[in-house]
């Protein structure tokens, strides 16, 4: 990773904000901007260099991972530490993130920072360019996608009347055995297939209904995040229309991703579908997120969202439907915008399947 | 769960503070206070009652879950709809989790509440009644903790060298396939094993050498925590020194813990050990913390601590020692403090093993 053009290009986002540093604590962004993947650990940015501070649980992780910045092993709080690197006469602006910082950490930081310093919030700033994947990150997710597409194909083998949801999750995560999974596993069967997040429970598999598997690989810091729905036993005429209907919907979001198009019009292409089937009131949250370190990232690709598509981003397209007590369908893909449109990652089958 | 009781003592405990309501929005609280286990939830708790909203996604989920709360299903903004619940014309004191809240999410609580409402931060009010679990929880822990115990034993008869530190975590986990882990399982093997902090990778287990499991399941909610190190291959003299002084430093934190104690004298009392066994610089962390709903809770058994411990608190007691480019040990219970003394929960010999 080209961490240093990273710290580059923050620079001159600072300068445009007009911020003399910023001050970074947030896992991801401290990966992003370093590849530190530890936890406690500060990144101060200033104009001249990056100084990283952790504590000295994770002396021997820092020296092998930080990449671009002087490390430091701080005896107490980090942002003290930080503190004390700042010259006390200067009255520099230092940015927070703080979108990603508690009212009473940010107390705290106010506290240990020289009198002159004035605390800027600064939410978003990285995020801002984490948002567009370089080519390397790209490629990353891209094999964490494809391991949560095996994964899913392995898990599916278990997946049967009696056996338990969670025993079907507990397959999908031991085959995965990445450096871990992006959420807890979905697995929710018969009319728990309604809760759009059902977490795999004991409840056994049923005889007869839908199945919604949603699951995602951490790789290498990258995340995936893929969902199919299977129907257990013969599925209906109605149920089956259904099906048909949240995948046409999958079909047209993807349809409607390509550079310059707004995250809000991919939502509404989806949505359309849905709303000619009748099951738009059962569509009840968006159409899919950005996906790189974390898992949830922007863009948000829901109704009225003004982001502009960009070649980069890597999102998920994702509709749903919840029919209460009845069951519920939901059929995610993730997908890279390109320069000329799009590109589904997620090699899986979306057809239906009955078991 | 007594959710009603709770809820009382919160409100109690709003009375002293001078505060007419609290609005709750961190997942542990939720839970903890009325039952939700979902994400997106805030809990509005005034003196003659709570509400909680949530969003179209958890309708089903919230009318299973939630006790002792009116639930409103919100259109847009959680606390939009908040805000509309209170009277615009009332001068209202009401508090929020300031240590839980981003500044970004403070703002916008801000905005979204009528102007006569004075916000108030009010950092661990739950989290101070939390500290002391209720029988129901400790009973809820003591099953969490013999499953982590279980699948510990579980996942060492497939340690051995060349096998990865993944496939040991993995075995471990599935076999929990609780309703989560606590945390990324930890493997560390040979000078990994140094690392107080070290998540199983790809790495094989060495050949000879220390390997640090360190797990947790969550069941029904609630957290385990346990720490073994196992030695491959015949231990050296000196090593088995290092293993003894430990275990003897985690048997000191163990004696030490009762009603009355402080919580930075069971951290001298392993530290001690440590110290006269000239190991106490490579014990870089504190001896404890304590475990509930999250994984790390308070109180901390670190230097100075002046919390006293109180019967129904649950905590960790697990001191370590990390020599760089050798290797790490660490030993983790979990312990219950009792009204004489304390319990220690984890059903685990500690006895030194060589693979």
């Amino acid at each position: 990773m080209d961490y240093l053009s990273r710290q580059q290009q923050l620079r001159r986002a600072l300068q445009d904000e007009r911020l003399d540093g910023l001050l970074v604590t947030h896992p991801a962004n401290l990966r992003y901007l370093c590849g530190y993947t530890g936890s406690n650990g500060l990144l101060l940015c200033l104009g001249d260099g990056c100084t990283f501070f952790t504590d000295g649980r994770y002396t021997q992780q820092a020296r092998e991972e930080v990449r671009g910045a002087r490390v430091v092993i701080a005896k107490g709080a980090l942002t003290q530490a930080a503190g004390i690197q700042l010259p006390a006469k200067s009255a520099l602006r230092i940015g927070f993130e703080a979108d990603l910082t508690t009212v009473t950490a940010a107390a705290a930081l106010r506290k240990a920072l020289p009198r002159k310093v004035t605390l800027k919030p600064a939410a978003g700033l990285i995020m801002r360019q984490r948002i567009v994947k370089d080519p390397e990150e790209v490629q990353l997710i891209r094999r964490a996608v494809d391991l949560g597409a095996r994964v899913y194909k392995m898990a599916l083998r278990h997946l049967r009347p009696e056996v338990s949801e969670s025993a079907v999750a507990g397959r999908l995560e031991f085959a995965a055995r990445a450096d871990g999974m992006s959420f807890d596993t979905i697995v929710a069967g018969g009319k728990r297939s309604a809760l759009p997040h059902g977490r795999a429970t004991a409840q056994p598999i049923p005889r007869r209904g839908f199945v919604v598997v949603d699951s995602g690989v951490i790789l290498r810091g990258y995340c995936s995040d893929m969902t199919r729905t299977v129907h257990v036993g013969r599925i209906g005429r109605e149920e089956r229309k259904w099906y048909e209907a949240v995948l046409q919907a999958q079909l047209a979001g993807i349809a409607a991703v390509k550079p310059g198009q707004l995250a809000g019009e991919v939502d509404k292409a989806a949505r359309q579908v849905l709303r000619r089937a009748r099951l738009d009131r059962y569509f009840t949250h968006s159409t899919g997120h950005g996906v790189g370190l974390e898992i949830h990232e922007p863009p948000r690709l829901g109704k009225g969202q003004s982001e502009e598509l960009r070649p980069g981003m890597v999102i998920t397209i994702e509709p749903g439907i919840y029919i209460p007590s009845k069951g519920g369908i939901r059929i995610e893909d993730m997908v890279a915008v390109t320069e000329r449109g799009c590109e589904v990652l997620t090699p899986a089958p979306k057809d239906l399947v009955e078991i």
